[in-house]
C-alpha cells in the first residue's frame, strides 16, 4: 500500500464538473490500494476576484489582511473536493494548512514553510480516509494565516510529501510534463522523461512556470521525486529527481525564455564600496525582485550598474532607484522594458567548455544583439530584445539537438 | 473608555461601498474615544451561493465539510472590514471564529458555544486595533470549524459582549429596533424603546427574526443588554436588558406572526403511555424541528396529536410521522400546509387573567377560526389560516392598544 501525495492546480477545480472529474482520479488511485493525500489550489480565478475585491474597499491593504482573505479560496476549493469523494461514496476530508500543520514564518503573502506537524494528517489516513489539503496557506506561531506566494501550492505538496515520507508525489497540470522548451514556441519541442532537481530549479526560474522553484529546492533537499503530469492525458510525464543517468547529463537539457524582463541601467557611477549595497537593500525592501545584475568593469572609477526586474516592477523599481542613483552621483537612470531572456539548461555543461561560445554563435547568426550575460554552472542565459525571444528558443533548440530523441 | 462590541449583518456588508459605510460608522465610535470589537457576516448571498456550489458537487454534503466551505464567507467579509478601516487609517486586524477563542461542541452546523477565550481579541484591543471577528463560528477542541446555524452571528456578538465585558452590545440591523408588531403588515406598528429578555425571547421564537433567540438566551444569562438599532439611519432602537420597568410591564408589548407554519395531524391513536416519545424521538433524530405539539384529550382511550413544522420540513416530517402512526395504530396522518400564526406577547400577561380571553374575542369578532392553541408564561399563540394572519395582527395591535404610546 503506497503513499501518493498529489496536487491539482485551480485549472483542474475551476468549476463543480471538473472537482468531479479530480474526485474520479483520486478514486482511481485510492481503487487500487494507495492511500492518497490532495493538495489543491484555488478555483478558477478565485484568487483575482478577490484581491479585486481588497482593491475595491482599500489601496493597499495590509499583508496580513490579504492572506486572510485569499487563503479562504483554497478552503472552498478543498472542502468542495472532500463533498465530491463523499458524494462518490468515498470518505474524505478537508484540511485547512492550519489543520495540515502546515507552520510557516509571519511573513505575509511570501511566507515560508518552518516545518510540517502532519500527525493530523496521518490519523485521517488511518481512518481510512482520504484527505484533502488547501494548498498555498500555512500559519504562524500565532495562529495567524498565512499565504506563500503564486505557485505556492506546489510548496505544500513537496513539503507534505516529505513531512509524510510519502512513495510518490504527482504534480498534475494541463500540459504532458517538462518540455526541452516551451511548445507553444517551439513546435518541436518534447516533454522529458526527466530532469534533475538542479536543472529543473533553472528551467522553473528561467521560464518554465509549471512548478515553483522553492517547490523544486524543498524535494532536492528531502529527496522527494516529483512527477509532473497532465490532468487531461493519461501520459507518462517527466520525473523530477536526483538519479538522471549519465547518458542525459552530458548535454543541453532545455531552452527557457522568459518575455517579461525590463532593465534599469545606472549609467557613470563613482565607483566605491557600498554602491551596490546602497542600490540594491532599497530595492529589497520596497519587495522588488530583482533578477540578473551585472556591474561593468569600472573605468577611471566610473562604472555601469545594470539590474533586471520582471515589467511590472519596474515603475515601483525606478521611483526606488531614481534618488538613490542621484546620491550616488550617477549620470543617469535608464529604464528598457521591452527585453526578454533566452537560457541553455544542461547539468552536462558544468564541466565542458564551449557550451557559451555556441550560444553566442548561434544567437549572432540570427543577427540577434546580446544586452546582458549571466551564467550559473548548469545554465547561460542572455537579455535579448523581446521580439526576437521566439526566433532565438528555436535556433537553439535545433542548434543543440533538442529536437531529436537521442 | 467604553468598550463596544457591534454586530453588522449580511445586508450592511454586501459590497464594497456598504463595506465602507460600516468601517465609517465604526471609526465614528472609535474617534469618540471607545474601543470596538465588531462581529460581521457574510456579504449578502454568500453563504447561499456556496451552499449552491457544494450541491453541485455533492447530493447530501456532510455537515463537517459544510462548515469548512460557507465559513470562509465571514472570513471574506470580517478580512475586508479591516482592510476598509485600515485603508481609512485606523489600525484594524481580522479574526476567525477560531483566532477569537470561539470554542464550540462538534455539533456541525448547529454546534453551541462552550467557551470564550478572548485573550486575543483584549491583545489586539490594548495594542490599539480595531477588532473584527468573523461570526457564525466557531473551533472544535480538535481544531474543526463549525458554524452555529443561520443567524448565530448574533451569538458570536453576545457571547464575545460577556467574555469581554463590553460596556455596549449593538446589533445593527436594517429596521430601527424592536417593533410592536411587523410594521410590513401593521402600519400603525411602533418600534419600542426596551423590551425584556423573557418578552424578546417569545417574540424572537414566534415571528421576528431580527435576533437570534439563542443570542437573547445568552444576554439574558450572562446579564448583557443589548442594542437593537438600525444601520441606515441614526435612531435610538430598542433596548433589550433585564430591567424593563413596572410601568411598561403590566401590558401586552407585541404582536409577532409566522406565514410559514404546517401542521400534521396524527387521528385516531389508542392512547396508551409512550407514544409521543414513539413520534418525536425519531421526528428529531431526522433533523426536523416540531414547533407547537397539541394532544386533545382522549377519548375512549383514543387521541389525536397534532403537531407543527416549518413548510419546508413537511414531506420529511411527513415521511417519518405516517409508518409511525401507522406502527401505533393511527387511523390516519393528514397534513395542512396553509397555516400561520398569530401570538401576543408581554410579562405583564404573567400574573394577569383574561388576556387569553380577550384575544380570542377579538379574533372571533373577525370571523377567524382558531386550529390550535399554544401559550407561554408571558405568550398566547393562535394557529389560524395563513390568509387571515395578518387580518389578525392588526386587529390585536389596535385591541391591545400597541398603536398608542401609553
Amino acid at each position: 500500500m503506497a503513499l501518493i501525495v498529489q496536487k491539482y492546480g485551480g485549472s483542474s477545480v475551476a468549476d463543480a464538473e471538473k472537482i468531479k472529474n479530480v474526485a474520479r482520479r483520486v478514486i482511481s488511485r485510492w481503487e487500487h490500494g494507495d492511500r492518497v493525500v490532495v493538495v489543491v489550489s484555488a478555483m478558477g480565478d478565485t484568487t483575482d476576484d478577490l484581491l479585486k475585491l481588497a482593491r475595491q474597499v482599500c489601496d493597499s491593504p495590509s499583508q496580513r489582511e490579504l492572506d486572510a482573505l485569499v487563503s479562504t479560496g483554497e478552503l472552498v476549493s478543498s472542502s468542495l473536493v472532500a463533498m465530491a469523494l463523499d458524494g462518490m461514496g468515498h470518505p474524505a476530508v478537508s484540511l485547512s494548512g492550519a489543520q495540515a500543520g502546515i507552520k510557516t514564518d509571519a511573513n505575509h503573502s511570501r511566507a515560508k514553510i518552518v516545518d510540517v506537524e502532519s500527525s493530523r494528517v496521518t490519523r485521517e489516513l488511518e481512518q481510512g480516509k482520504i484527505v484533502i489539503v488547501a494548498g498555498f496557506q500555512g500559519v504562524t506561531s500565532e495562529m495567524d494565516v498565512t499565504t506563500m506566494g503564486r505557485g505556492a501550492s506546489d510548496t505544500t505538496l513537496v513539503a507534505l510529501a516529505a513531512s509524510l515520507r510519502a512513495d510518490v508525489c504527482e504534480r498534475f497540470t494541463d500540459v504532458e510534463g517538462i518540455y526541452t522548451a516551451d511548445p507553444r514556441i517551439v513546435p518541436d519541442a518534447r516533454p522529458l522523461k526527466d530532469i534533475s532537481y538542479e536543472e529543473m530549479l533553472e528551467v522553473a526560474t528561467y521560464g518554465n512556470k509549471v512548478m515553483h522553484p522553492r517547490a523544486i529546492e524543498l524535494g532536492a533537499v528531502y529527496n522527494v521525486p516529483i512527477l509532473v503530469r497532465s490532468s487531461f492525458v493519461d501520459k507518462p510525464g517527466t520525473l523530477i529527481h536526483g538519479e538522471v543517468t549519465m547518458e542525459v547529463r552530458n548535454k543541453v537539457r532545455s531552452v527557457a525564455h522568459d518575455l517579461d524582463v525590463a532593465k534599469i541601467t545606472v549609467v557613470g557611477v563613482p565607483d566605491h564600496p557600498g554602491i551596490a549595497a546602497a542600490l540594491f537593500e532599497p530595492l529589497a525592501r520596497a519587495n522588488v525582485s530583482v533578477d540578473t545584475i551585472v556591474q561593468n568593469a569600472s573605468i577611471h572609477n566610473i562604472t555601469d550598474l545594470t539590474f533586471t526586474v520582471a515589467k511590472s516592477e519596474l515603475e515601483k523599481a525606478m521611483k526606488v532607484a531614481e534618488p538613490i542613483a542621484k546620491s550616488l552621483g550617477a549620470s543617469s537612470c535608464i529604464a528598457d522594458s521591452k527585453l526578454g531572456k533566452v537560457s541553455i539548461i544542461g547539468t552536462g555543461m558544468q564541466n565542458t567548455p564551449g557550451y557559451a561560445a555556441r550560444m553566442f554563435k548561434v544567437l549572432s547568426e540570427q543577427g540577434i544583439n546580446i544586452h546582458l550575460i549571466s551564467t550559473s554552472e548548469i545554465r547561460i542565459t542572455c537579455i535579448i530584445d523581446e521580439s526576437r525571444v521566439k526566433d532565438a528558443a528555436r535556433a537553439l533548440h535545433k542548434a543543440f539537438e533538442l529536437d531529436t530523441d537521442k
